[in-house]
């Protein structure tokens, strides 16, 4: 592999994605355990090329990750604190092992603009868990599915960064209908009940909830399969195409 | 004036400021007229040095537009399309003026510096007009409260900038009680709904506003003073202190 091209960068502007699925009545975010460094757990980022949106450089980030193109993607919030990077204690294990991962690559100029102070554009993306297939950057050891009930300490501020899209999230979602996005196609209303529980951290009341999504008059109900045997399935709804 | 020190800033990142007042029953935003080009209309923004955190920045740029500490000030969007400021019309005045302006200060590479990309944080401020002596900047050739219904065409994205700020006050509003940060100490009931009548452009019915407004119990009621007369003058209120 080439030198890492710092000139094709914007230096000391990044973006980490908040990457979030849903599983097993569960929200979920995608998160790295980073080859440098102890339980160092990292979220998904990149920097943004000279040449691309930030919107641009942010799919392209998340296309890497997860295999997946047109994901739902929203910018949520920068984070700016001058001595988030430069200030702890993994930028100095950084600093330490990139030379030795890869000394022609990471060399002297290349460690020093990693390990330079960042301003960062937090993104995060909706994504329907089943599709994707988690792809690891070079510095991952692995990535995995965590429940957000189960975050593990990160490096840097990424545990701010992770509290901070859940409450956009969480606001968003009383906005627009953007959850969908975690759902398969097809889902009954006990599914979508169960999905707005997790995010939200608290039970709805089934009857009133379902009023309430029925009457944003964008779902479908889908026609029920005559199985022969009595019909106690529940209905599939799918979102609206308009 | 020495030169300017670009090395002392981050490149290619900038903040832009909508400062918004409130007067004659009128939401108003501070922008200034530049020196260079016609009807050049910009918003108030400045540069983040290495040295300080993105928020410490937006203070120190609001702090030098109007001479106030404290201001309350939000981040709300980051603006990055690659070609906001490159391909922009205007960014070619910058380019020819600035060397014009100012030779020694303004040489090639602190021009290039100026006129290359920038991603821009976008921040809003919300003042008590009556307390803001706006300063001018080097390239103002004077600032001017503009009603947000009489905003001229500006230059770059900074209408887009303008048109998400009001979104996120707005919004903003309704789950924060920021609005009182627009009025003076002490105020009317009539008074704070005519301010949000400004914001969300619409109207409210004045017994359903002051109930929804004392409800929140954040609101102090003072004691009218006694004045001989009938005393037919409304109550004042100020914002609970905490």
């Amino acid at each position: 592999m080439k030198k890492f091209e710092i000139e094709d960068y914007i230096s000391q502007l990044s973006m980490d994605s908040v990457i979030f699925g849903y599983e097993q009545k569960e929200l979920k975010v995608l998160i790295s355990k980073f080859k440098f460094g102890q339980d160092s757990w990292v979220l998904p980022g990149g920097y943004i090329k000279k040449t691309e949106s930030i919107d641009q450089a942010a799919a392209r980030v998340l296309k890497e990750r997860t295999n997946l193109e047109n994901i739902y993607l929203e910018q949520f919030r920068v984070f700016g604190d001058e001595n988030r990077i430069v200030g702890s204690p993994f930028n100095e294990v950084m600093k330490k092992e990139l030379p030795l991962f890869d000394a022609e690559r990471f060399d002297e100029e290349v460690t020093a603009w990693i390990t330079s102070r960042f301003v960062c554009i937090g993104f995060y993306a909706l994504v329907d868990i089943n599709k994707v297939h988690p792809q690891k950057g070079e510095f991952d050891e692995f990535l995995e599915w965590r429940s957000f009930k189960d975050i593990p300490q990160m490096v840097y501020d990424h545990n701010e960064i992770l509290h901070f899209a859940l409450e956009a999230l969480r606001q968003h979602l009383d906005e627009k209908l953007i959850g969908f996005n975690l759902l398969p196609e097809t889902f009954t209303m006990r599914e979508v009940q169960e999905l707005y529980e997790a995010i939200y951290d608290k039970a709805f009341t089934p009857s009133n909830f379902q009023k309430k999504m029925l009457d944003l008059n964008v779902l479908e109900r889908l026609e029920k399969k005559f199985t022969g045997a009595q019909n106690k399935a529940p209905y599939l709804y799918r979102f609206k195409k308009n």
